[in-house]
């Protein structure tokens, strides 16, 4: 299927110059080209390839397309617990509430949550997440079928010993070989590395083994608390960063999430392993976990990403409110209104996801990348004037602002309008969980 | 004009119970009764006035009922300048950037930027709003024409001595002659004191005479910046708070906007004096000013409400934005997760809000309150499931979820459509300005 997009302004990248009226062509899942003044006009541009025969063409006029945004770091099925415990303690949070009701959670709980959670996400220009959760054949089936980009990350590791087994070395390679790659090649997946501080050492090491030898990155929640760090000095020494090196956790590619507590010397080592961080600024305030020293990070190189964590403590699954607030934060806790950039905010949820997750073929609007890109309508009281269009996207715009969504050359909501989900049955069986726990 | 909303679930104010399909009526401009099991079913509650003829019925099925918001720091016309100029050092873009822009707004710019500010704030939920600015008769005119309710801040005080007059006496009682009071009670008139560091000793003393005398509340920037309280230290030997006291300034209403550099002596102060103080948690990031000691401000029993400030340091006057951050933020910043609620933030918002500007018979849904309320749709997939009505309003909830809006009685925004605005005109007006800026 070819589709192309008219008259519409484009922000390629953080990086790029903006173009006014151009026309975006895909073919099948990826930009065939973008180009500026396609009547022929002062731009000078080389017309379309002559070949190039459109099944669809979507007007742009007034609109902005984007690259889609990434979600670096979520558990999409959480949407389930949405509102269900806010403002309470974390141990009271964590073990009275969270716990007990993913006890409750089936299967067809998990796929439902997800499924609404990538309709909000889709809703909200994201068009590729990173997902940490239980019974995650079911989350693999929904990004399946909802058609949006993801890696799902495995847990092999076993909190409690079963015999010798504490990694689930063949469930674990038997879910990469299922789904690593699947649904043309929208699905990767990651191993699930919880944290540091919930393993044994060699339970750790064995699982840092495993990742190298499936080649497969592991995602990690990295120092979220203070606690967690006094605990690992405390316990073992050292700060889990270091801890991480030392089971040889860093040597594949790494998505640490969090890493509210490192310090210059855990920063140096993120950057010198090259590890990504995914920076949840709404659920680290929320849970009183405080404030991640990204504006050091980002000088000293580290690739930073942005993610909006659960919905249980978010409590939505938006980006461009993470992209705000990643902007707005560091500026006052550092007291310079020069700290994180929108252009650097808006690379975060960009090219810096795309890049952590492994899908370097998204992340901008390029002739040869892949297909993924939102179209926001701009004729809105809150996005005039633009002075500047970046400006708008972090400072201003909403989730509600996007209109169409285009994940691997496909429409997936059009004018608002989502076309693979269910949307009603999504919310009526979130609804229906819901009840489990009220009652 | 007699209103009824049918079926409709309702938070009447951060401090009542939720009502679930309720019916609520209004005769005229205030709310008649607000009452539950319509249909004569288990609520046992009276059934609503026999002479009660609705004129007309709006559905309130699947809907939610709020108090409408109270914008309680806002300069609506700087909707004119809004993403002209973002991550800058605050000298920059205070001298070179917006005085300098500001200099070429013509009265139709301030009438129109105002009236864009009033769409956007309408749109968000907010009927009530605080505005300081430049031009006032043309901020005035935009409030009158759109029907929303708000005070307005003339500004008395003459940075520059002409002759004799420091204070513009009888220009700003002709102000208050006016505006007070007019558009059936929808406009009262404050003072505008900008700051205490803008002006000398004397000028301060006699404007805190003319608000007693006319029986005026003050709006004032107090404390925004650390350089404030440092440069007010240094010459005149007390912090803002302490001066704006021996100046008499404190002895009426008062709406201090910021404080964020008060201390235990100021926040005490500000308590003992019943300083209303107007948290802007984006404007005060934005800017790197810092973080305003609000977790202490709440315990000490001060009345903190919440403003968004201008778009030029927000850059919207999105007012569930600046909810959500006050409850996020503080727990952050303090390390304590139970650090502004979901109902402190919702408070702060509404009667809070109302309460600081004078108009106490608004900020709830009441019976005998003024008809300010606001109706959302709460069937999205980023408000599902719904555990509590005011998690789901301060965490989740966007602007762009209200459907309608009244004030007054009136209704000024039905099913996303403004009744009372040329939204278009607005837009062309305010986009036709900031080609001055541009060119």
């Amino acid at each position: 299927m070819n589709l192309l997009i008219k008259g519409i302004d484009v922000v390629p990248s953080a990086d790029a110059p903006v173009l006014r009226g151009a026309d975006i062509g895909i073919a099948g899942d990826r930009i065939l080209f973008v180009r500026q003044d396609a009547g022929g006009g002062s731009g000078g541009e080389a017309p379309p390839p002559r070949d190039f025969r459109p099944d669809r063409v979507l007007d742009g006029s007034g609109r902005l397309a984007i690259p889609g945004l990434v979600n670096a770091h979520c558990h999409a099925a959480m949407t389930l617990l949405r509102g269900y415990a806010d403002d309470l303690e974390l141990e009271t949070w964590l073990y009275e509430k969270i716990f007990p009701a993913e006890a409750r959670m089936s299967d067809e709980d998990i796929y439902w949550g997800t499924t609404l959670g990538v309709a909000e996400m889709l809703r909200g220009g994201v068009t590729c997440f990173n997902d940490m959760y239980l019974k995650m054949e079911n989350v693999a089936s929904a990004i399946r079928d909802a058609g949006i980009r993801a890696a799902v990350s495995i847990g092999p590791l076993l909190t409690e010993k079963r015999g010798d087994a504490l990694v689930d070395t063949e469930g674990c390679k038997a879910f990469f070989k299922r789904w690593g790659g699947a649904a043309e090649g929208r699905l990767r997946v990651n191993m699930e590395i919880h944290s540091v501080f919930l393993y044994q050492p060699e339970t750790l090491i064995a699982g840092a083994r495993l990742a190298k030898e499936l080649g497969a990155a592991i995602h990690i929640h990295l120092l979220e608390t203070a606690t967690e760090r006094r605990n690992m000095l405390e316990q073992r020494g050292k700060s889990s960063v270091f801890l991480a090196a030392g089971y040889g956790l860093l040597d594949v590619p790494v998505i640490a999430a969090h890493c509210v507590h490192a310090d210059d010397d855990e920063i140096a080592l993120l950057r010198e392993k090259h590890v990504s961080v995914a920076h949840n600024p709404s659920s680290n305030l929320k849970l009183a976990s405080g404030v991640a020293p990204i504006t050091k990070m980002l000088k000293s190189g580290v690739n930073v990403c942005l993610g909006t964590d659960g919905a249980a403590s978010n409590n939505t699954l938006d980006l461009f409110r993470e992209m705000r607030l990643a902007a707005l934060l560091h500026k006052g806790i550092s007291g310079e209104p020069t700290a994180v950039t929108a252009a650097e905010a808006f690379r975060m949820a960009t090219r810096n996801g795309a890049e952590a997750l492994g899908f370097s073929e998204t992340g901008g609007i390029e002739p040869g990348k892949k297909a993924d890109l939102a179209i926001l309508s701009l004729d809105k009281p809150h996005l005039t004037p633009i002075y500047d269009h970046l400006s708008a996207l972090v400072y201003a715009a909403r989730a509600s602002d996007v209109e169409t969504v285009i994940v691997d050359g496909k429409v997936l909501m059009e004018n608002g309008a989502l076309t693979t989900i269910d949307e009603e049955k999504a919310k009526y069986m979130v609804a229906r969980y819901a009840q489990k726990n009220m009652n």
